[in-house]
């Protein structure tokens, strides 16, 4: 089966209704049968909805200092910390170095078709305010270029909200979603619940392995598994939570081809689509960037799945949590119109349409930015990004030797993979007994907020005191240590799709390290404590 | 059994655990194992969490133009419209007449304990942000005043999320929940998808019956229903949607009882709570009102199912829907700390902590405010909502002889009835056929935004081309007719809870009117409307 990203006209999409969920087949509110055509007619009065009178909004307007798009530099900075949150946190009330400008939202706007916030504040359909939808539908198919034409979108309050619909539109109790090993523990809680069980598919440096997928599904024995082949796939193709990888093109496209010959639905998980980033070079070997345009930053891009989906069975999840705040609790659905016709019943009993204070706020903004602005601000965070992702490998390589050598497990094939020996000696001042000894392993990331996330190993089994039925309790002791020292750590554990649908093991020797949320002067402390702690916790035992 | 509101110390509440749902006892997320006691420490550097930094977060800050707590009179203006809102459309510019408090809410704050954006539009635990929790906890202990103190107080995205995380907490797929014969159809709509069937109770002008509550659960035939006797009861008890009655305190007393003999959990969605008023007046009747101060206030105000719950079996949900505004999309729960942590849980996998903007903005209009003032504006509102339904009551009595007389159905027994007949000639300018008979009947209500909702029947059964059969035909006819002439009204059917359950007819011959939306200069306009359409109907098919 092939795939095109070319202009020729794609293929009728396939029916996929069989995919809904006996939950899904029956939610729905009834309207109000054949009043429905007269609503929105000019000069109608509305005597029908519980609606507040705006009068009764205790909100005149709304202004907001938002930062301009141009607020970070498009190249890293040749002396980090750049990040000037350390500044403001200092200095909160002195804004000389916040470049800023004002936006309104009144109740009610002189300029037409202008965001108002007597609509924004009042009840609505589950969808988002027109401004926003708007500038979402044009987004959309400037960046992700659907292959279908026809796609819907619409809104959710973040991905959380948008798989859990997900799962209750197209999952019955008893059956199975595929996934990566490692993956998102809030993606499988959503599903547990209802007895939906996570299907681990194995990863390597590229995430989730398209063999290892044709194997799963072509030797689904149903009668062994109890459990029917599954047709939904939860997968996070770009700087992967927890491992950090990102997709090739070429995989995503084998991913959907044997989607298709097997009949399952992708629901495209991508909060950190955009920030990808350049391949790590070493402090010592790193040459000033040169800025990319627009065009190919887009360009530069992993393609979404959307891109590929002649069948419109892709569901894409994104999300303004990592572009412009998690707070804002806004993402939204692109998928085919029956899915988010019935993702839409879901959300009017649940969420209803996501707050109007943050609709109106992100919608204003982005409207003042323009679609060019936001992209500018985009390619400002990725090159922030990339700066914090270098600079605590860097911090690393200061406080390690660090060697690149041969990949130690079968998910970091094909990786560039750092081995990290002790540099300096024992905390008691002798020759530490493991001078010279990878005590860890490591691969940068070409996108996201974690650092190798399961890909820092601890060789564990290099500690004195090892036996393979201490190795959870001595990992522990370990992140214990760390936290008695002022640090915390993600324990790999958690992230292990088959521990947690306990059917594995809990996989020690792994933790995720995000780089996203401290200050660079505490990234380089909290890697001198790591070094510390660890120097010591393997010398004290042996 | 008797119930308490005196001081006396209340007995220990009994174990509901048995009414958690399978779905509800599978639900949690894994926590960091050994590592949660060290979160928050001074000092910590959290490398755990795919937080991004704040810095990205694109805002200075947010002011907010709020209206001040006084904006609105105590007593009802002798001469209606005093609602501004024509006002503010046509000069949305001139603020001559707003009265307004500016607040401020920086992204760090100077002052340690203020709203701080940083912290409000970050991911956090899906509850209420420090000084709102603080807030409602006050706020809930002074007015509801619950029997049990160690309550919880939980926040969510407004009741409909609330009452769809209850429904999933409390049922499993095959049960019923007792509720009002007349519902909201959106409560109903969150059940029916897992085959949670409601179970219609009795009503008469308090709300649900409680004798007819009684003889249900004390005649449950399990075998006969395929259904095992309710655990769960969902009820509006004031201002009830769509009926527009209030409860006595005397009738939750009894019903309150019966929910412990037979072991029930009353859900109470009380978003109209506020919104109670004295009783209606011919304006030929009515004098000057006296204000009542802020303690007669709350004294006046129908107390919750939480000031007798000496067994913790309610769940309340609150909501600032109708006293801030709907787009707030903030809510909470108050219920004993077993069902909270589960509905904590629930949030954790769906729409995690409220949006961010919302709540930091309602949060620092409240502290701005106070306790104090947010009475004051409670009671603003609450004058507000008088004076609207006194103006379209009256404006009723000014387009046709409204007469009070005997309640037409057992759903008003009890109550104030008004029955109105055809004041002008027909629309041929003849003598109108139904000249001085009653066309339909009404009650006042003393809480909400509806005019009895199906307290208005339309007498269609004395239509000249009545039959039973064409019933419905006819009355679909009426509300056409009405929305070709600019009047949209919710018609009764969609809010019937048998035959939302399929068990039971669509009972026409009754809609809901909604006041608490409409200019007073269109509410006017709209039952001019409506006399027309009506007399025309019933003439011309004569």
């Amino acid at each position: 089966m092939s795939t095109t990203m070319g202009p020729e006209k794609p293929p009728k999409p396939v029916d996929l209704s069989h995919h809904l969920s006996e939950l899904s087949k029956a939610r729905g509110i009834s309207p109000l049968k054949g009043l429905q055509k007269y609503f929105g007619r000019p000069g109608l009065i509305t005597l029908a909805g519980g609606f507040p009178s705006p009068a009764y909004f205790p909100l005149a307007d709304i202004t907001v200092n938002a930062l301009i798009p141009e607020s970070f530099a498009l190249v890293p900075a040749p002396h980090p910390p750049s990040s000037l949150s350390w500044f403001w946190k200092l200095f909160g009330t002195d804004k000389a170095k916040e470049r800023t400008s004002s936006v309104t939202i009144p109740k009610y706007p002189t300029l037409p078709g202008d965001v108002k916030l007597a609509v924004c504040l009042q009840y609505s359909e589950a969808v988002a305010q027109g401004q926003l939808q708007e500038f979402l539908r044009h987004f959309v198919s400037k960046v992700y270029q659907p292959l279908i034409e026809d796609h819907s979108i619409l809104i959710d309050t973040g991905n959380t909200d948008g798989w859990n619909r997900a799962v209750m539109m197209l999952c019955n109790p008893g059956e199975g979603v595929l996934c990566e090993e490692w993956t998102f523990p809030t993606a499988v809680a959503s599903m547990l619940p209802s007895n939906i069980q996570p299907v681990p598919i194995a990863m390597d440096g590229l995430g989730l392995r398209s063999d290892d997928l044709e194997r799963v599904l072509s030797t689904w024995d149903a009668d062994a598994r109890q459990m029917s082949r599954p047709h939904v796939m939860y997968i996070i193709p770009v700087g992967q939570n927890p491992s950090g990888s990102t997709m090739s093109t070429e995989r995503k496209k084998q991913i959907y081809d044997i989607c298709c010959k097997y009949d399952v639905v992708i629901v495209e998980d991508d909060p950190y689509y955009f920030l990808q980033m350049n391949d790590y070079v070493p402090k010592h070997k790193r040459s000033p960037e040169q800025a990319t345009d627009a065009k190919h930053f887009l360009a530069s891009l992993s393609p979404s799945f959307l891109r590929f989906d002649h069948e419109s069975r892709v569901i894409r999840l994104d999300t303004f949590s990592k572009t412009i705040a998690p707070g804002s609790r806004l993402g939204w659905f692109t998928c085919n119109s029956m899915f988010a016709e019935r993702l839409q019943r879901q959300g009017e009993i649940s969420t209803q349409a996501p707050c109007g204070f943050g609709q109106s706020i992100v919608t204003k903004i982005l409207l003042n930015w323009t679609y060019d602005g936001y992209i500018r601000w985009l390619r400002g965070l990725r090159t922030e990004y990339t700066q914090r992702r270098d600079f605590i490998i860097d911090c690393f390589s200061e406080e390690f030797n660090l060697q690149i050598g041969p990949p130690t497990t079968a998910v970091w094939s094909g990786c560039t993979t750092y081995h990290a020996a002790l540099k300096q000696a024992g905390v008691h001042n002798g020759k530490h007994p493991f001078q010279g000894r990878t005590m860890f392993s490591l691969v940068p990331p070409v996108a996201g907020m974690f650092l190798w996330a399961s890909y820092i190993k601890l060789h564990l089994d290099q500690h004195p005191s090892y036996t393979p039925e201490r190795e959870e309790t001595l990992e522990m002791q370990l992140f214990v240590q760390l936290a008695e020292d002022g640090v915390i750590a993600a324990p790999g554990w958690v992230f292990s799709a088959a521990a947690m649908a306990g059917s594995g093991d809990e996989t020690p020797g792994h933790f995720r390290i995000s780089f996203s949320l401290a200050e660079f002067s505490d990234l380089q402390k909290a890697v001198k404590i790591f070094e510390r702690v660890l120097r010591k916790f393997f010398e004290e035992q042996s």
